[in-house]
């Protein structure tokens, strides 16, 4: 039987969703918890991994057991079984030939600032900017990312992708409360690529480019041309589709 | 010199505001940057403690300096010298005269309830209940707490008070997106008090209790007749009035 796991996750105190060895990973606890209640070494397969210090508030993984389970029990002796911060939502059954992170069809990131006053209670969850930023100029910027387009130049300077096209389908800004939150829809995102549009929206923000550079940047397909990478604390996997 | 400061902490890796031996405190963090700062040990006196686990927004203390500071100058270099969970907000001069304990004229604190899904994100910051509340009931109960009344049922069972007597000026409930915020101000809260009146409230939103229980448990001044204490982690000072 093939199930499909919902779990959020505090990356704050991971090296990041993928297993590495000696350091602590979400992919090492949820598996070392399976392999407990399934008798046998259990592998998941995610929707795709987050960094160190992302968070994840729907992340999909599947995995196989010859078990059948009931799905509410092995929800609640999962949770138990884990540390506080890591929380299965749901468990579905799926078919054999349903995969986490082959059959995604959109997923959908946030990324969250602070352009108040420093706060410490929010440190590992909200990108502390802590400085005034043109939300304006960000909400005219983001619209350059929207559509289809081969994103090199705001991935991972050394990457392995075959191909750099995705699409993104949906982008926008919320401001309240000197928070501002940015939300990105796409059909895959590769490594920093989130974190990095985050890195060009706040340069936007700071009147260091204008929202049309967005677009030449884009087409250099080359990432020296653009800006800093947000950092990981600010950034949330929202939702993953099938 | 008199200075006053204003400060926000996250409470969850600090064994509580006070100076305790080998353990981590804010008073201790704060004294010890102001002491390097000052070139000579300096002492903070706080408008009250902390306990483990709790937070502030808006904590006061003064301490006293033979030099005269730039006040920005200061906090900046405090907040430069402090770790990332304790955040200077603002310092002033006060007279003499000033105690930020013994002046204190009313004090407000937070506390936060989630009845939804367990948050990993939220754990060390608003208690997980994770259950249904009567709210209605709650707000009901609460009413009962506000006056001038002999709050020795709601203290910590081994107290060293003299006078049990306090004033609670105001108390309200918001419910939003699952989240219960209590607030309560008042003239002064002695240890526990508030997170055991939040145990009776939590008490009476479980239907365990009738609202009007909160006031013969008041009038019994005796701890035996309150309920569980809520956990310190949803708990925070939200201000400290002169």
């Amino acid at each position: 039987m093939r199930y499909l796991l919902t779990f959020s996750y505090d990356g704050t105190l991971f090296f990041g969703y993928q297993k590495q060895n000696g350091k602590r990973s979400v992919q090492e606890e949820v598996e070392s918890v399976l392999s407990k209640i399934n008798n046998e070494k259990t592998v998941i397969s995610a929707s795709g991994r987050t960094d160190r210090g992302v968070h994840a508030l729907n992340q999909k993984a599947h995995f196989d057991s010859p078990k059948t389970f009931d799905l509410d029990r092995l929800r609640h002796s999962m949770n138990k079984m884990l540390p506080p911060d890591i929380f299965i939502k749901n468990i579905e059954n799926v078919s054999d030939t349903f995969h986490a992170r082959f059959d995604v069809v959109k997923k959908e990131y946030v990324y969250k600032i602070n352009v108040g006053e420093y706060n410490p209670l929010d440190r590992n969850y909200v990108y502390q900017y802590n400085w005034k930023l043109d939300v304006d100029k960000m909400r005219d910027a983001i619209k350059y990312f929207v559509g289809t387009h081969n994103f090199k130049s705001v991935t991972k300077t050394i990457t392995e992708e075959k191909d750099y096209v995705r699409t993104i389908y949906d982008a926008s800004i919320e401001f309240d409360n000197n928070i501002i939150t940015i939300t990105f829809s796409g059909s895959g995102f590769m490594r920093y690529m989130v974190r990095n549009m985050v890195g060009l929206l706040i340069a936007v923000g700071e009147s260091k480019i204008e929202p049309s550079d967005i677009s030449s940047i884009l087409d250099k397909e080359n990432r020296i041309f653009a800006k800093k990478t947000a950092p990981s604390e600010g950034l949330y996997l929202k939702n993953v589709y099938y």
